[in-house]
């Protein structure tokens, strides 16, 4: 699957992800004002209206990228519904071609993982029946609980040909307080990348690089120069670019001299563009239009630092 | 809610907590297939004989029982129709007077994780409409992204009285392959119980705990012992016992002199307690029977323990 992602990045000269992670205060009020007519103001209705506002911004930005990441934790807050809207964002994007990450950042041991990952990644067997349940591409898992956790993900992708993002450094201010904990001299972080590389060192692909990638915030580009030289062949999704502060100038050490090995997500950056001053001419109505004026200036950014 | 789960616990004279982790190859087949003539071998099929199965186990334990721990993996597995099996055994479970423990270990940043404390534990707005999405009582936390991962967890407890376990050791094999780093000479856990303290310290019920408690597996009785000092005012949920080793006598330790302070979980050996040679003689049609004398045999065996 990481070749397919890369084929997609090349193709569209696009080493970005746009994060789906619809609050309803980004949602502008005609959309909100649609669905709650249609279902009033219940799960079904934040659902509703979820679902078309990222419907209007995939379509009109899927020709600019490969890919999307959907933050689940923005559905579930809904319930079932909202759930429900998870999984149709899934279909309608992989129906525009685009590749999913899915933001789960799950993780748990032995059968306990596996069932996440069979849930995500793979296929169920009902008696005699097999079902691909949410069906994303790749997942994003969190790495606290050792092996246990991440081999059972790794063994579906390795069948099901997916790959997933295991979260090295994160990008939050607090990420430091166990990631960056120094043992025998080196911080925890660079532990979980030499077992980042363990973990997906049989499942590399046409290009070089591994099905297990992971995660490293946009907030430490110089935890991410020294994590980029440890894990060569890991591809690095990279959260934190934009509203948190990242900027194109700060991640060109994210990348390999390929120019592959990262893709940076921006979420509130690009779908919440039309709030900012500096795309408000678009208006509410144009929210989506600003989504893609935002992917734009990214793709600018970036590929203007990176020389490409 | 610590309080609650504390009443329930000296009411029953029962420190345990049933596992809901129902795979589908526990599920008795007369259950199965009685789900699948009605639903065939769908997603809704599966969700259907999974709540079947819990809602049997819960009629033939909940009198001797406080609480249950649903493992959401185990639902999420089968998607939608999956979740919404979840939720109904949450609900049917509450029906009964349970503190019902949803073994989420979501674990986010900033408004991520507070958009699974709201869906978990507290409430939604949809315009000026509440909602309770999954509510439960307690979510099991991963605390890897540190404080601004838990901190929204923590604040949404506060709340609307609710309470978390944060995982600190697991009882996994690998668990220590990061839990176990030195740092300073001491092992991560050991920082991680720290921030329990901390993040636990303002929500304090009348027992003297928090609402914040933690997770230490079964499996690892000398650091159990060790955290037990270290957290003497948090509630420690204890998976691990039965089926991945721990015994009563190891567990004395979790506990405090008030013979308070822990809860233990069995998922399998309690759940498809008919499956061992022990209790064969229930046969498939009294799987339930056999989960009720599975709870007694683990009641006879801690409490006889802790001498209580």
């Amino acid at each position: 699957m990481i070749d397919r992602l890369i084929e997609g990045i090349k193709k569209k000269k696009a080493p970005i992800v746009v994060g789906l992670d619809p609050m309803l205060n980004y949602i502008p009020e005609h959309i909100k004002k649609a669905a709650f007519e249609e279902y009033d103001e219940t799960l079904e209705g934040a659902a509703e209206a979820v679902f078309a506002y990222n419907k209007a911004i995939v379509d009109a930005t899927y020709d600019l990228i490969p890919a999307v990441k959907p933050q689940i934790a923005m559905y579930e807050q809904f319930g079932i519904p909202g759930l429900a809207a998870y999984k149709r964002t899934v279909d309608y994007c992989h129906n525009k071609g685009l590749v999913v990450i899915g933001d789960i950042k799950r993780g748990d041991i032995g059968s306990t993982s596996a069932a996440y990952a069979v849930g995500h990644l793979g296929k169920v067997m009902v008696g005699t029946t097999i079902h691909t349940p949410f069906d994303e591409d790749f997942a994003t898992v969190n790495p606290y609980l050792g092996s246990d956790g991440v081999n059972p993900f790794v063994d579906v992708c390795r069948e099901n040909d997916r790959g997933i993002f295991v979260l090295v450094k994160t990008s939050n201010p607090s990420s430091g307080e166990f990631q960056d904990q120094k043992i025998d001299g080196r911080p925890l972080y660079e532990l979980v990348a030499e077992k980042v590389n363990e973990w997906g060192s049989e499942i590399v692909g046409n290009y070089g690089y591994s099905d297990v990638g992971c995660v490293i915030g946009a907030t430490y580009p110089e935890m991410g120069k020294t994590l980029r030289k440890l894990m060569p062949k890991t591809y690095i999704l990279v959260p934190g670019y934009g509203a948190q502060g990242g900027k194109g100038a700060d991640l060109i050490h994210y990348f390999n001299e390929d120019g592959l090995g990262a893709i940076v997500n921006s979420s509130r950056g690009i779908i919440a563009a039309y709030k900012q001053e500096k795309y408000a001419s678009f208006g509410d109505e144009g929210f989506a239009d600003a989504s893609r004026k935002a992917v734009e200036d990214m793709l600018l950014d970036i590929n203007g630092a990176l020389g490409a």
